[in-house]
């Protein structure tokens, strides 16, 4: 089993007290990133793909390697971007030749999405591995062949020598590709204060943030945003009123109108909020989804307040390194930016 | 005076041997990168913009941070990518809207910039300070303002705390934004096994390089090529005969027709060469170098010897620990993707 030290910061385990506040949202499903590392990991895991420190190493280059688009110039890391909240802070997405996203989409933060139970807005794929084969193939987004990826990928000799190592045979596809993307993107868990909270330090969250715990669990919004993403759960979208905000585009969720709940985890560094990414605050955001998702109006004290809740979401990044790729041979078929 | 351990990773100091091809590579002007700290320091400093830890810190979190393009997608790290030899990889740069440089120029390397005479391809820029307010304020580049980059950076209170600590006092101009940012591009700086060698470790080249220095001195390679930056100054193009490679564009050099040469540092990792970026393959790019500037047919082993000498000049990356950048805040100046 893999030793996470070097990528993934874990908060000190603290010794547990009783607070009803705590039960509380532990009764509404919330549960906090694991403090002991070898419960971490046995979350973050995939039995399908083990985390190996090899394979975290070589998904973190190509990450942030974009080679992986048909044009050189867009890696996961453009529309997911490490240095700000795991997104790109634009409405909508945008990728190759400067395309936006056909249905308005938003790109969701990579940070923690290893605790959702489905990926994409539309929840079509499982799991991070089967998710990242999406955006490499996408034409607005990385636009890259299947057949170019792997041929990129594969002209490069550390590169081979990397997949060898970690898979023990040279044969690249992209699959192995996806799946190295994948077991990296598994690291990418922030502990925050709200989980030494959630853990027993009850002088982790300030009075402030206690209160709008209270809040955010009594007027429901932990219905959608519990779990240990506080988010990651299909629900129907929207419930109590239609949600009229901006270019909606034909976005209408899964085949029974289902819609992805975002993670609230680092929501302060993560605007535009929804689906479409058409509110750029925070408290605009909470009032909306008390009315088309609770069917509740909630007062300009009570936004505020459940808003000091969320700041203790903020959680602590992974130190990471930025890396050095390997350089491109003459066999390494060449970019189109057309 | 700063100390720079963290993002410069100094070779070790070595003793001096005598070596008739150290002497002949010396009398060409070529210079190593000095290996102790403070000789270092003093020839990337800018006395009218000390480097400092701190400015140092902040200019990489600038270097990396989106928010300086009027779309929010595109940092200085998009066409000068520390991942991938300091450039993009493409022929012609690519910014705002998926625009291509108009006079089809190739995005040069960040690493050893510093060591450059002049910035830009036609030298029109004296010192990195000054490059860096070019490509963020260039419509076809990260298309922003002056006055919106200052608005960003102003709207978010950890950067205003951070250009205090820099500058001591709370106004921040793009003057500012660009000073801390070049004062980081200082450090950018790759020390090679070329360095060790001039600075006496006879070992540190083998003896194909070796032979291809001595080729690379005897052809008239060193002519331009030269310095510290073995590249850097300004040189008539082409001199011996037309430069007829793909599109040119209309880039005709400064007003006396004079373009930079390139730095030869890190050459294996910064494919496609020359202004236009025409050509992929080293070997090509030797040989035209060869017929236009120096009137010589090279024969193919002499390409190859000078390209393995070219090998040696591959540095060591300073070890960059990825930024995490304040989040934007309601006052933050909206991105503008059209």
């Amino acid at each position: 089993m893999v030793v996470l030290g070097s990528t993934v910061t874990m908060a000190e385990a603290t010794v547990a007290k009783t607070d009803p506040l705590i039960d509380a949202a532990k009764k509404a499903g919330i549960a906090p990133i694991p403090a002991e590392k070898a419960a971490l990991i046995k979350l973050i895991d995939n039995p399908k793909n083990p985390i190996t420190d090899a394979k975290v190493e070589l998904g973190k280059k190509l990450y942030f390697d974009p080679r992986l688009s048909k044009s050189n110039l867009i890696s996961c890391n453009t529309c997911h971007n490490l240095a700000t909240g795991g997104v790109d802070g634009v409405s909508t997405a945008i990728g190759h030749h400067w395309t936006a996203n056909p249905h308005h989409l938003n790109s969701p933060t990579v940070y923690n999405a290893v605790f959702m139970s489905r990926q994409f807005w539309d929840g079509r794929s499982p799991d991070l591995e089967d998710q990242a084969q999406g955006p490499m193939q996408a034409a607005p987004e990385m636009a890259i062949t299947k057949e170019m990826a792997v041929e990129r990928i594969s002209s490069m000799p550390a590169y081979v020598k990397a997949f060898k190592d970690v898979y023990g045979e040279d044969k690249i596809t992209l699959k192995k590709i996806a799946d190295t993307i994948g077991a990296f993107e598994r690291t990418l868990v922030t502990p925050s204060p709200f989980d030494k909270f959630l853990q027993g330090d009850t002088n982790a969250l300030t009075d402030g943030q206690k209160e709008g715990l209270k809040l955010f669990i009594d007027k429901g919004c932990a219905n959608c945003h519990t779990g240990v993403g506080i988010g990651g759960g299909m629900q129907p979208f929207p419930v109590a009123k239609p949600y009229k905000y901006a270019d909606i585009g034909d976005f209408k969720g899964d085949k029974n109108g289902m819609v992805k709940t975002p993670t609230l985890r680092n929501i302060t560094e993560t605007a535009p909020y929804f689906h479409n990414g058409a509110v750029w605050s925070l408290a605009k955001a909470i009032k909306i989804m008390g009315e088309t998702q609770l069917g509740t109006e909630l007062s300009d004290k009570e936004v505020a307040s459940i808003k000091t809740f969320l700041t203790s979401l903020t959680g602590e990044k992974p130190k990471i390194e930025y890396p050095q790729l390997p350089a491109v041979t003459e066999k390494t078929p060449k970019p189109v930016t057309k």
